[in-house]
């Protein structure tokens, strides 16, 4: 994963992130506890859920004090149990307490969404479908919540507006046809990306074939029309499930026979899975 | 609200926004709607709640293209209903598509955290009891979701480890005492700050008060407990409950005579409020 | 062409150059013309070629000084004489010459790119064959460098690592094989993304096509392969003629029948268009 | 060279570089190649040439991984034949494709503006004049280019507009006359900078002496016109021929008798020279 | 002192004045020295003084060549005498040459501070007045200089407008009187922070102790009324003397009984320390 | 002064001083006053003094608010008396007062540098000597501090080690004599820039001249020896006397018949010039 840590944008919301919550200095922490004094901690699961962010903890420290130390019990994408013990962390007193709460709260968030994420990937094993987010995501957390999909089990969309073509209504209706739509974005799009479309009924899931659409998108259908769309399709493009899909029952979706389904939900409505450090002074 | 605006930090999550949404361009409408084409468009409310974000949204075309215009129907914190339309925008297309997502995710996480608080204010309305956030908020967005907690009727506790000494249980451990924290905390810190103690205990609300603490927080105290707590001290400290309290009866604890209930469900595990952006290209 | 001037990244550029330029002032022309004399210019061609820059000289002297005004005689694309005169420029003396030197430094050498692609497109006029770019760009030009690429009439491929895939030959051997490599990056990469593959040779062309590329890269073959392959190949896949194009007949690469020709030339070995700038102080 | 790294301006281009090559991560290899496997390369020349740039791809692979080691073959300013190795690389196989494009394409330029200085300095060999650049570089790498000048034995002119007076035709006519263009920049400039004049004619160059000046430019100017106008000099002050230089005949410009020739195509007209890696993962 | 250095804000402070000291590098070093040149340096008082910023300059070094070895004699705090050594330095020649300056302007200026600090806390002692600094700080320099401060034995007012409710003249007239202000402030800012009323009067102080302010302002009262100010306010509040302290007498102040002297001139009109690096290449 | 301005270093040193004021917001001000309300301030000299630093507070007001309108008494340069009404500030009251501090701190030093050069300048009226500025400045402030010395009258030296050529003794010694250093530089600086030697004794003043040195720098020299110097030097080079000339008699120095006169305390001791704004919420 040092691949993600490389990221300039991971790095520098970290280190945002730290000036956001200690701003000038710990003041509780300088003015109370000696600054040679040394501690030790243990990450601790309050409830069940999937790991991930263990790598971003890390680097949190490795920013104040490279001399912390984190001992890890377990890797990001690990199942763990209430009460287990994922990490010990050794240290300057004064650096792990600074630098506590941001770690807490991006292992906390991403451990939410990898968690929603399995929960969803295991609802469908079995079937077809693939579960894919969407770019409804926390704005400056992109590429971290990506990551906690994947690290769920689950298969990144889209990064951005630049590198996929996802052809909506207001395209439709600007360039006047499905057709005309794929047409446009064939002829000047990078020929290395797909073409997808959003599609409401049966007509324009046959248009968009028709089109030489390279994946179809399904929104908002029931499942009966959307497996009779998967059967119109039969092959010649992807189909993804959207639309509100973080409400829907995830089992009989996937068996309509759809290649994908997208779930804002995963990373838009997160819940903060309860983590805490136990820490001593020493 | 334009202080809030001044915010080169606001300025920069925004920004920051944009190019992790965008990358190198909107491919799909750069390729299907001519750059010329017009819009318009109304934000509409999926579900009831409490308003938040309008000026960032505001912000974010304005960013992108300043001859977008943004009409408000409504301003944040006004309460709105499932159907109402909360705002229209009009202007160039492809500028409003590119800009719609950002906005969205950002109107609706705040107004998530709006009016999760609301509800919570509204659960506590007679009470002496106010809603207070912590530092349990989405990294890079604090200053936002702070934003919001005051947007839903809820008061801001300290904003970073800067600007109020909160005294906890490791710091206690490690000055020997609370009545050793606060001495020393009394004569390090700036002035300015109150001092706040963490307590769990009876014998620690009794040893905090008599060490001058302005503040005692009630940490994880039932509630009887906790009424206790308040009246031993009197009125010589603020008290804040604290401690899980996304999970309890609010109205309850209020009734212990506490001054401050700190939620940090508020910003840790907000879900995202449902409205869309229904657009046209004209 | 706003979207390009949204992106950060040619803000920053632009600002960065004029930093570069300007140091701590252009300290002839503050010693020498008063602060307040205004002046006059034209942008003069001393060759012939195809225009590109035009929005970024116009945002140079915006950053610099919104009160000078650029008046355009053609836009990018157009085709121009040696004599022509480009555009005119008016406003605060100082302003202009304190920009200048920046500003035709990126008009130059983005015409020079669009010159260069517009040869080869119409070399290659009448086939199938499209050009397109490559990842040999100058570094952190990369986005206004692919926009003269289209502006010269050629398409752009993938933008860079993230959004395209690629497998060389170093994947293949990693992976084991050619039908290894796309299976794992049909399986771990984006959906929305198309697989491209590098092949040198008749077998690998026939391999790629069995594991279902989508796109088959022809690297450094003769136009007799290519033509086979081509061939081979029947449609089932998009064909990419690649290595050394810029020193290749393009005409009778075109005419083996591929899909693309891409020539890292155009961007990597530049010659700056001779434009001048005549001005004067009035 | 390590004062060049300093530069806060390098390191950040070259982080510019690799955030525009890779963006949110190389997908291809990423998907294809286990994230643990080694691999070795070599920098390999298709053609000879003045080596420049290896501390530039040295940084980039530190930047990335600092466990990729970088063994060289020779240093900048090394003359190279067609199949040389030029430097041998080692380590993590991901880190090392992921940086490859962005060290070569640096490292083909600037051993491109190398080379190219080095022929025209062979050229003038045994003449008293010096190659100079100019300020027609690329935006944004400055201080590569001037460098790589340096390393192909040219000299640097002014860097940027604060640290070197040069009065060109715009300034005399604001002024009135190259006199008194003169006594301003000599009273108003840092008295740490010499003053250069632009001339044209016999007459400003007479009147450039007169004045002062420590530098006298001769734009344009026939070989025979510059030759009786450095005799006129008689060293009084440095001459400089300027004026489409690239196209000239230096040699004969040099047997002049000038100080100096500046030339713009040294750097604003790069031919990136042809460096290959070959790489394979083990 | 680690936590301060962690600040993004002082980093960024070094880069910026290294970068702004040596702009493209010292081009008389580079020029005359081998690059390999090792020297060796002492740091020399050349006046009495209490020394502040011997770890911003081993963080100059650090961030210039590593390699550099900073061995000090004595910390921040000590004081010392003219002739007194207060460190060494020894590494390569050209790193250290190309710092010195930064580190010294930096050095000399917070000892600046730190001294002046002294002197006036020194005035004071025995008395129960505390030394405390303004918001009257070098632009970009707060957190060294509020350093210094602390260095030199004083303490910190509020570090800026968000950590610190200070009520004043302009404050009291917006909102009607003290009474009303101090309402306000109670009921809107963070529960965390005292609430500080300026007052010029008796009868202001009155008002505030009566409106419950947990710090009174004593702003350019003369002695005999603030001693009678302090005596009213009789323990209720923290009294701060303030207005032209740096001109006052400090020792009659600090006998009328103020709790705090708050002087501006520690910050906004600093002497820098004759500290002197006697440096030797080897 | 327009070009002053443009600098990003400028740009940015004052949203950093703003940040670095207002933290998340000026608490007080929000509390306690209207969002809407109107204020009037005059801004009032409390000594006398030459002004410097009103186009910076204007942009100070224009980065918060750009609705806000200072209208100027007096221009930078000007010389005011104590009691002068400088400015007048009108506009929302709560941008004024968050942006009054920051504006008053650099308006307040910068007229201290251009009030303590314009002394000097005037001392020295009539003789030949030219008062120039030195590196020692307050880091981040150059740019700044060096634009007042020319407020007050006096002339910049160089702006940064890569825009003029000193050589010190360090170099001296590394090169091993004057003579060596000198032709060091000349070889290998850019010639466009003088080059400077210090000296201590005549000896070393006949080997600068000599060895062809555009200026000689007189350090720490009696007056006797420093007029010597100057006769020897003859006008072939410039003469600068430096070395603790804040302590020194300036007219005495000046009487010598030296060039140009270096003072490093006018901008390393800056005493903050007196100036209030008187402010009133309307």
């Amino acid at each position: 994963m040092n691949q993600m840590f490389f990221s300039e944008d991971v790095t520098r919301l970290l280190r945002d992130a730290l000036r956001e919550d200690i701003g000038t200095g710990d003041i509780t922490t300088l003015s109370v506890i000696d600054s040679d004094r040394q501690g030790y901690g243990r990450y601790i699961a309050k409830e069940d859920g999937v790991l991930c962010g263990m790598d971003v903890v890390e680097a949190v420290f490795r920013m104040l004090d490279p001399s912390v130390v984190l001992t890890r019990h377990m890797e990001d994408g690990a199942s763990f149990a209430r009460g287990d013990v994922l990490a010990e962390v050794r240290g300057n007193a004064v650096s792990i307490l600074s630098g506590e709460r941001v770690g807490l709260n991006l292992l906390q968030h991403l451990s939410g969404v990898a968690t929603r994420t399995r929960e969803a990937v295991d609802t469908v094993a079995g079937t077809s479908a693939q579960i894919v987010d969407t770019r409804k995501t926390t704005p400056g957390m992109r590429v971290l919540e990506k990551y906690a999909v994947r690290v769920g089990g689950g298969s990144n969309h889209r990064f951005n507006l630049a590198d996929g073509v996802l052809i909506k209504d207001n395209h439709i209706v600007a360039a006047g046809s499905i057709t005309e739509a794929v047409r446009a974005a064939k002829r000047r799009a990078p020929h290395t990306l797909k073409v997808e479309v959003e599609t409401e009924t049966m007509e324009q899931v046959d248009e968009a074939i028709a089109a030489g659409a390279d994946i179809i998108m399904l929104d908002n259908m029931d499942n009966e029309t959307m497996r009779a769309a998967v059967e119109r399709v039969a092959g010649r493009a992807l189909t993804e499930a959207s639309g509100n899909m973080g409400e829907r029952d995830l089992r009989s979706v996937a068996e309509t026979g759809v290649d994908l389904i997208s779930i804002g939900a995963l990373t838009h409505s997160v819940r903060a899975l309860d983590i805490s450090l136990k820490f001593v002074v020493e």
